[in-house]
């Protein structure tokens, strides 16, 4: 092996190892986002002021840890011009801190609701919908992060057609919390907010198919945003492989 | 001027002019979602379902030039491995993309609720308040848009300035219509619609702060996203020139 092949080799796994990195900064701060999002549920049903504050205080960390994985991605766009696979694993990153960042912001949402009913008053209604939604879209948080973490657009696609179910749960959700209002208008502002809780609950759920189609973008090669989802099914399981 | 020369400054003006197409794709984009809020504000105000319809079906253009924006963004990078304020640029073009893409989301929501408001019956309250917020954000999304066309950090400044403007008149138009409620149960539905109008027109405008942070990085090569307007401020005032 002459010094040049070794020197190749060397850039090469360096390379390897800021594309590994980025990565991993990206499923840390999904890890992070996850945590914010079942603490913000937990906050909810517990009427934990405390662990409400905590969610929002840590609002700022995952802040950071978008702005880190940005500059991070453009570093490595400019030292290291990645093609194919490489270059697609850089903008799929860039494009999912966007949205876990956004997930983050929800989950603080939330957590300013919960301090609300927690401090001012329960809702009589809406809890049993804002767990069961809750923890739909955590799972779904959790399972896109997955699906990136194992390059799998199998369980990409799946997050995707979660998203229907949950969207179908909100507005069944929110017909009733509308009906009730109408039954005990004193109740007004209290069933208001339990509505914002599941409307950030709602929007997390569309967070989290984002980011399950950037995995299906980065293993497929296939941009499947606004197709639909027969269409990416058709995507996913096509058998062809895209340019390596 | 020998060959190479010849060659390298072809070369080097075809870049340019992809970039320049790039950055004319993106405002045409601006541009097409801008008509979308104003028109979405429109049918809201006229109560013209017709207006409204047209919205939600332009939806789809604009999910397409999003799709496309990216894909020449992933082109250029690929093959011409910007640096420096190229770089930035066709990051900052993917970035915007994302949230034009949104505000038209947003925009076709407000559609949707116009033609709920149009067919099943107007709020008794709130429309000077979409009008006036609704104005509101569609001059800041118009500014952003300016902003990015002519490189001018410090009206991305203003942009961003106006967010806080808007936010205060949403929350305030909120707890009114929270108060009319109360006062006229039979009204909750309707109330509600104009409520989720107030809410995408919120959303618009922090959509439209984020395309001013782009335009900041753009220009002044700083990521003021999450740092509070003071210390934006001082960025873009900054006598400092970034790498070009």
């Amino acid at each position: 092996m002459d010094m040049n092949t070794d020197l190749n080799q060397h850039i090469s796994q360096q390379f390897n190892n800021e594309l590994e990195e980025l990565r991993n900064h990206l499923l840390a701060m999904g890890g992070a986002v996850e945590k914010q999002v079942s603490d913000a549920i937990e906050s909810l049903i517990q009427a934990d002021s405390d662990l409400a504050l905590s969610v929002r205080a840590k609002d700022d960390d995952v802040n950071f840890m978008e702005v880190s994985i940005d500059e991070e991605a453009a570093r490595i766009l400019a030292r290291r011009q990645p093609a194919a696979s490489d270059l697609r694993l850089v903008i799929a990153c860039t494009k999912a801190s966007t949205d876990l960042e956004r997930i983050g912001d929800e989950a603080a949402k939330i957590a300013r609701f919960s301090m609300e009913l927690a401090e001012h008053g329960e809702a009589p209604r809406g809890y049993i919908e804002a767990r069961h939604i809750g923890n739909h879209v955590r799972r779904m948080v959790q399972d896109a992060l997955n699906a990136f973490a194992r390059f799998d657009a199998d369980m990409a696609l799946a997050v995707a057609q979660e998203d229907k179910a949950v969207d179908r749960e909100y507005r069944s959700a929110m017909r009733e919390l509308v009906t009730y209002m109408m039954e005990d208008p004193r109740a007004i502002s209290r069933v208001l907010n339990i509505m914002w809780v599941l409307r950030s609950m709602e929007r997390i759920g569309d967070h989290a198919r984002n980011i399950a189609e950037y995995v299906i973008y980065l293993v497929k090669g296939t941009d499947v945003r606004h197709i639909g989802l027969k269409r990416m099914k058709k995507e996913v399981f096509d058998t062809g492989f895209p340019e390596s």
